[in-house]
């Protein structure tokens, strides 16, 4: 059942040098800015934070996150699984464990966004949900010390399709990812183990696996 | 059944100034920094990310977020809450909605870094949840663009205890924290809400809640 669409990812042995620090005026993808405010007792405050240059100008967002979930419509039976990746990232010198995501081009849509990256990077065809729970509110990453933000989009793979068969992900030169599935009732257990091999847990993944389990330990069904 | 921590917080309507770019001589919580590494068809390339100034020297963390359960033992009938923060975040501009959170202090466990979070910014009592359930995997908030990180750490909070009758929280000078709450099951529909009410959502919040929400949706209780 796990998708194949790329050999497994190897990390290089080489070492990375994560503190060599950043001339700003060298910097094309991301910067520090420092935010005057005024607090609620009138007194005149400053604050440190780093933000993407890259996000489109007109767009709220940086980029989306895709929650893909595998069906099999003729296996009603089989459990639906989240499509998950391994890609080595280098601020924090780790393979980490992430849903498929990439940045907003200019004029783009967040449903067209996370369709176009999710056949980029996985290769599979998807259907944005319907209900109202498609995109999700705008989401910070960390909005104490960055302005990075995201839309999830919640989509479905349908296996069955024709499309769906041999999954080719086109990626670019400097993307090497492999991807994965998970059932969705199985996610946190699975963070839980991915840690123990030394990969290391997106927050997004890692948040929305606690909320699937502390749904169960609630029953809030 | 809302815990009462401080008056509503006030938004200041000066306008702030993010646009200032930072020497990076000045910064003293934040900086770039550029990793070069060799990826796996042996081609050397650099990342540009970003990195708070804060973690302790020793620290695989910056800090935690803290997942309280509001629990009435005399009422359970009484939905579990999840207790929820909305706090002005400059980097972005906007009154967010969060979990209580925290920078770690050198040599602080995080369980000891939540429950004196939990204290300083609502003033409850908790205790850690067990059953491996209580301090999360390491989860990076953004690792396309920075190391930041935290362990969630799920507790819960004995509404009927003599010491969480009339919580007082102990805020720093320039933290302005307004504390509530909301039902587990209705935190999903409640981010739509905060969000069309013009705040922001945090990502780790509006995650979790997608969790519960999926959870529901598929019956995977």
């Amino acid at each position: 059942m796990a998708p194949k669409c790329r050999p497994r990812y190897e990390v290089s042995k080489q070492p990375s040098s994560p503190d060599t620090v950043q001339d700003y005026k060298d910097a094309r993808w991301a910067t520090l800015v420092k935010t005057t405010y005024i607090d609620p007792d009138s007194t005149t405050r400053t604050w440190e934070s780093a933000e993407r240059l890259t996000r489109p100008a007109g767009s709220l967002i940086d980029g989306v996150g895709i929650v893909a979930i595998l069906q099999h419509p003729s296996d009603p039976s089989a459990p639906p699984s989240i499509l998950l990746q391994k890609q080595f990232r280098p601020p924090i010198d780790a393979v980490t464990i992430e849903v498929p995501a990439g940045l907003i081009d200019a004029g783009e849509t967040a449903e067209q966004c996370a369709l176009r990256e999710l056949k980029e990077e996985t290769g599979y065809v998807g259907t944005v949900v319907g209900e109202g729970f498609g995109v999700s509110p705008v989401m910070f990453n960390d909005p104490g010390f960055c302005n990075t933000n995201l839309h999830m989009v919640h989509v479905t793979v349908d296996l069955s399709k024709p499309e769906n068969q041999n999954p080719k992900p086109e990626l670019e030169d400097n993307e090497f990812i492999e991807c994965f599935s998970v059932p969705l009732t199985d996610l946190y257990a699975a963070c839980r183990r991915f840690e123990k091999e030394g990969f290391a847990i997106d927050a997004r993944v890692g948040t929305f696996a606690e909320g699937i389990e502390v749904a169960k330990r609630w029953k809030l069904v």
